[in-house]
């Protein structure tokens, strides 16, 4: 089994040790023949990055032809290239994507799901929503459920600002130490005003209530302005809830109550709640961080080995 | 797909339910032909139950030659049986094993799972703990990780119990009341003194460190000497806390801060804690009810016509 990188950051650092220190049974054939980065494609597997040939993604994939390509790139939400351009080529060639990167499923989720179909071959994505804590590949094993909504915090950064301003500090002092920390980035602007998370719930929303939105069709609401005293006056907490049913799909700063799941759910972990006919599950883990991620797509290649495939598909 | 069902008691009658309403493409084929209880074996499905041969369980399969056995009679933790000689001898004739009920795998999960490994058919065995809230297909879509402890309140009635002592009631009152609700049996010893909860940790401790301990192997203890007022003046609560590390597995009453995650289940919810060299996850939900049982033994089933297996057989 071929494998080719996209991106050689923290993430990609991280799943190729995994990729050497794992011993699972299912990946002993998995070898990295290509990472490719914005420098450029290097044919063999050392740490260092190192330049082979001056090539971008999709000519480094004629080049590789391996036999899944994953991507740890960061996400353009404008167009969602090049990673969207080069999953639907891998795709139509028969070659398995896994990708970490939110961005392209965010904006075109139903085309590139249809891609795979129609050519039989698979893409998998638990990383892009809640990194390595089961979110995508829940759903795996939930079968038959009839889910009736789904909400969650989706966003590390915002949970963490938000225990802290509920700590007492202000936004700016909670945004300041949150950057400090390396929870934020130097521009949050895409974390704070609900964006990330809405790429989140927009890909949930397609899996688990098959629907086939788009980011431009969700509306969101950012942290900016919370009244955070006035929600601890009344025994309550601010989270920022991306919520999901058959119909609505959002993202909003929302008071939940001590008796809500979600009130417990601080710091810069991630949580989300199915309720189905059956039952009303939670699971909740870190949805942030390089190993994470890594870990994410690493289960998702696994899972690709064992000849799972997203139910439904 | 053959299906023969042993137990038709609440959860028989709600798996035979969502047999007939789930529309999954997966489980188009599946028919369910005889349905065996202790009164004998009936070779048709329908709701009202009624006996066509006065035969036992052993029986009733070389009448019934099913593809699956579903058990979802209730525990004997004496020897197991009948369930465990009627796994046994199915596995070995090839025929799947889908099981509710936890004894045969607490006393003799070994035997068991060898007896399918080496017979290439395969015992599923979800709704043994937390019920339909996933705990050991969680295992499935957690691949490669290196747990390091598993920890959880795996016993809805004792949970339920503590959490009305910590607001105030005794002990026999909140037994009472959780028996009003249906949330003991009338003889409610098996969950009371943590042997209940014993068992499950048991069958998780055997998946997640791939040990072959059995009940008699994890020491427990109940709740029935809790000091809940100490508890409370430390600001911490009780809760009946199943353990297990590579070397180590028990369930014992346990103060808990407010910072541990298992704080916030309270109620008849049952929790698992999954702690690794990646991350540290936890899912919450229903731990009992027929119709979670029966969702998840219908859930294995799923899995098990996806082709399925446990990993690491």
């Amino acid at each position: 089994m071929k494998v080719m990188l996209v991106g050689y950051g923290n993430v990609g650092k991280a799943f190729r040790k995994l990729i050497h220190e794992k011993r699972v049974r299912e990946a002993e054939d998995v070898k990295i023949v290509g990472i490719v980065t914005t420098r450029g494609l290097m044919l063999k597997d050392q740490e260092e990055f190192t330049v082979d040939k001056k090539v971008d993604v999709l000519q480094a994939l004629d080049e590789v032809q391996p036999d899944v390509v994953i991507d740890m790139a960061s996400a353009n939400y404008k167009t969602g290239e090049p990673s969207l351009s080069l999953y639907l080529t891998a795709l139509k060639r028969g070659i398995h994507v896994i990708t970490t990167n939110k961005a392209p499923l965010a904006l075109k989720y139903k085309e590139v799901l249809s891609t795979a179909v129609s050519h039989s071959s698979k893409i998998f994505f638990q990383a892009t929503v809640m990194s390595g804590t089961p979110s995508i590949n829940l759903y795996r094993i939930l079968p038959g459920m009839k889910v009736k909504t789904i909400r969650g915090i989706l966003n590390g950064t915002t949970n963490y600002i938000l225990t802290r301003m509920s700590q007492g500090l202000s936004f700016a002092e909670a945004l300041r130490e949150a950057q400090e920390l390396g929870y934020a980035e130097r521009d949050p602007t895409l974390d704070i005003n609900g964006f990330d998370a809405a790429g989140k719930i927009t890909i949930l929303s397609n899996v688990y209530f098959s629907r086939s939105i788009s980011i431009n069709d969700v509306k969101f609401e950012g942290i900016k302005d919370v009244d955070i005293k006035g929600a601890m006056e009344r025994g309550n907490k601010i989270k920022l809830i991306a919520y999901a049913d058959e119909k609505e799909t959002y993202v909003k700063p929302m008071e939940v109550s001590k008796e809500d799941f979600l009130y417990n759910v601080d710091g810069v972990n991630n949580a989300l709640e199915i309720e189905s006919d059956i039952q009303k599950i939670n699971i909740v883990g870190p949805g942030a961080g390089p190993l994470n991620a890594a870990y994410g797509a690493f289960s998702d290649l696994i899972l690709l080995l064992r000849g799972e495939n997203l139910p439904g598909l």
